[in-house]
């Protein structure tokens, strides 16, 4: 079976995926058209699961509409002690090391992973676990919030799949880890 | 005259312009052909002068090469006192705030600058002060280093000119100052 983890997400040019405020209003400086999803129903069909940490899964259930995953989604949180009743079939806590983690997830028979929300990426990354990156640079300095990449212990290089201009404003930037060096 | 305050540089994609010993080996990570220079050329026609701090200019003085810049270089310092003699035809030395620095530079006529370095790009991006970006992207994670971009006192949106992909693998991206909002 095919074991990958991917990202799929926006940023600013300079590395927020939120305003200080955690707010997400800049996503909305761009006119995007209802029937283009930029890739995002093709992404995740090819995925078996998602990946996040409390505080994206927490942020999603706060939004008002409807829940918008239709994977399972495994919480990686050694701080929370479950999983609201109401969305119990369609989340799932996870806890430990990122390896620990991986391993719970693919023994359960989920191996195309979707890996999101800055701190969990960039855990996943310190790890050197992250194989996939689809990233959309939004044309706007945020000057501050929670980054998108944070410390490494070393380089990691990737190679450039495609780059694709979205409505002439949106850059999408698609990656493969290249581990051959 | 056209007033214009513009950048051209290359970055990573977690937004360092150098590694953590602020070596620049990574850029070789991609093979660029001797003969392609992704336009810098061109940039560089329509610039008046150059405007870099102490520290990049100290850094392009220690490389092992002959002065690479043929317009004026303007080394915005408080704390250097002179240029060294080897390069007073060649670089001025500027004091003061962004604001007056720029007075000064416009005097002389030149009105048409390429802003280099981390520290003096963010010092002009703190004041609303950068019209254009050219920004490539090396498809490589560097973990650390002297960044790009840093706080900022509010957004900045900017507008894409456009995306030109380099080799397979970098990723060109021109940027103008939106400041119709």
């Amino acid at each position: 079976m095919e074991k990958k983890n991917s990202v799929y997400i926006a940023t600013s040019l300079d590395g927020y995926i939120a305003d200080r405020n955690g707010g997400i209003a800049w996503l909305d400086s761009i006119q995007i058209p209802e029937n283009e999803d930029m890739g995002y129903v093709n992404f995740t069909n090819e995925i078996d699961a998602m990946v996040m940490g409390r505080y994206t899964f927490e942020t999603v259930l706060g939004f008002d509409v409807n829940w918008p995953y239709k994977k399972p989604v495994f919480v990686l949180s050694n701080s929370l002690n479950e999983i609201p009743e109401s969305h119990r079939k369609k989340a799932y806590l996870v806890k430990g090391t990122v390896p620990q983690i991986l391993e719970q997830i693919h023994n359960q028979g989920c191996t195309r992973l979707y890996i999101d929300g800055g701190v969990t990426i960039q855990s996943f990354l310190k790890e050197d676990l992250i194989d996939e990156m689809i990233i959309t640079f939004f044309p706007i300095l945020l000057g501050g919030g929670p980054t998108l990449f944070s410390d490494l212990p070393g380089t990691l290089q990737f190679e450039l799949v495609e780059s694709k201009v979205y409505f002439n404003q949106l850059v999408q930037q698609h990656f493969r880890r290249n581990r051959k060096d």
